[in-house]
């Protein structure tokens, strides 16, 4: 759907666009090993939840495809190993450890007959895993409009779309389907401190999608509020747990707080596969401590003086009391969401199912 | 009381500290005409609202010093015009229009007996301000201790410190004074974009005095709230309305809205000078819009692509009802502002006329 793709499977080698010098210079890496690629998704070549768990199903596929493994047993174990290391890449976000699963799920199947029939199902599971997330999208675009009006001003955080995805986008991606549909929408993006996805990457897609948009720094969303009137907040997310406390960029948590003291709307589109049951609370969702250099610098240049201490949480977690809906393929859950993501899921794997 | 001083008089000249430079590069400018100062106050040279008030009280005595004017009335008019342009420089922060408006009252007292006694008049009231603004930010941060519990965590927004101020600092002078007090407290640096104050010049401050504290994203309060405890917020301000109503840097409110949420104390550290009982409510204050280059670039680099559209207001309205009380240094004031905050600033004007 759009001229540049996130990931590419190229059949030996996986195919990354380099997010990290987005949105000046266009760059693809290619990857012709599982451990480069881990290493490519802890640096945030690739980034967004559900494309690393997309990204981390291909590695998976091409570790099948260049195994010398002579029987279903040998390479079965390397698929657990190279599992290990994929997923031990980045903690927050569940649809890394998804992914994995499903794929170590399916290599187990028993009709599988042999190391060819196992390298052609992971291969299959990968492209299946990929094409589900556009589906999946577009899906929750549509969804959502119930929940955007017509001339709606909507805040964003960090990014969501095509480029966190396969393709098209989750929070980015209600934004989009909203203006294809003609509700003539503006976005105010965070830009999304510290690496910036929202000024380089959310802004870089909604110019080429033509969609208007005003990027501002993190700390202004309750002046934009208070001033200019805003409709709804909608972001992505990293894990949701099962009582709906969601785990996203650092900085939606501020903004979830800001949107609730103005009564504005708070939705998070999540896939159903972002949705962990098996984590109760947001207390239990590990938050990756990133490093320091992340705060210090910008494009090179350092900004703090020598001997300034520093945090760098990569995420926060927002209860579940500040969401006022989450947005999934399967529909739109409320509260309690204890009883209705629960529903959402089933009814996801139940259509995976048929 | 700090081995560099934000603004130094230098008889015929005024000496600024380029705060755009720091932390990495300490460099001084001198200024010998107010058109250049104004320009430079502008520019955020000197930013920060005392030393902007100081900066221009300066400037006045600068214009006196150098007149060619043979009579009072001639200079007086000199006086007017430089004024006007001193105030235009920013329209945020009341201490700039405070300073100047005092001044001009000054300028007019009618014991003045000629140009030189008027030329002497201006440096002595100029003196002045920036004496009483150091012994009123030691008195702020003496009259908060009540406030700040022994090893508080503390969350700041900006820079208030020496450099904010002619010397000591605001809301940086509370977390100074604590230090010095032996409360072993850390202090959270929001970084505070799209400027970052908090990362580049409150961190710098903060080494050099020894103060513990951490750099944060401006997106990482909630999340530092909610996981590791803090005891209270303490932030300058730029001009508070008559209601408590309190302008300052963009991102206090969502700082105010965040402690809200949690119960946390929100503290606004402000030198009479900085109460406008002349501006009824929040929405009286104009709010400075800064051109787009402040988020789009940082330290030279570009970080959006070509296209993006931005807004970037420099400054937000916090509401009264989210302040905990306003720190003078004629003591605390606290709900209903509109008494207590016209009770602060006619103690002061009581003290000056003694």
């Amino acid at each position: 759907m759009t001229t540049y793709r996130s990931i590419e499977w190229r059949g030996d080698s996986i195919r990354l666009l380099d997010q990290r010098r987005l949105p000046h210079v266009t760059e693809y890496l290619d990857f012709t090993d599982y451990r480069a690629l881990a290493d490519a998704i802890q640096a945030m070549v690739v980034r967004g939840a559900p494309a690393i768990g997309a990204a981390a199903a291909y590695g998976l596929a091409l570790t099948a495809a260049q195994s010398q493994a002579q029987d279903v047993a040998a390479l079965s174990g390397e698929l657990v190993g190279a599992a290990a290391v994929l997923r031990a890449a980045r903690p927050t976000a569940v649809n890394l450890a998804w992914a994995v699963d499903r794929m170590l799920r399916c290599s187990v199947e028993p009709d599988i007959a042999g190391v060819d029939a196992l390298r052609e199902a992971m291969l299959d599971e990968a492209n299946a895993i990929a094409a589900e997330d556009v589906r999946t999208n577009r899906q929750i675009g549509l969804n959502a409009m119930e929940l955007v009006p017509q001339g709606a001003t909507i805040i964003h955080h960090c990014n969501t779309g095509s480029l966190a995805t396969v393709d098209y986008g989750t929070a980015l991606g209600v934004i989009r389907t909203a203006h294809e549909q003609g509700k003539q929408v503006h976005a105010y993006l965070d830009e999304t401190r510290p690496r910036l996805q929202g000024a380089a990457l959310s802004a870089w897609e909604l110019i080429q999608l033509g969609v208007p948009h005003t990027v501002i720094v993190d700390g202004a969303s309750g002046h934009i509020m208070r001033t200019r009137g805003v409709d709804l907040c909608v972001v992505g997310c990293d894990r949701v747990a099962a009582n709906g406390d969601t785990a996203n960029k650092i900085g939606t948590y501020n903004l979830a707080l800001v949107a609730h003291a103005h009564g504005v709307p708070f939705y998070v589109a999540a896939p159903t596969s972002t949705i962990d049951l098996a984590t109760p609370t947001g207390d239990d969702i590990a938050i990756e401590e990133r490093g320091p250099e992340e705060v210090t610098t910008i494009g090179g240049v350092q900004v703090t003086p020598a001997g300034a201490d520093v945090a760098n949480p990569a995420f926060d977690v927002t209860p579940a009391a500040y969401i006022t809906a989450v947005i999934t393929e399967m529909g739109i859950a409320r509260p309690p969401y204890g009883e209705s993501l629960r529903r959402m899921v089933e009814l996801a794997e139940e259509e995976r199912a048929v």
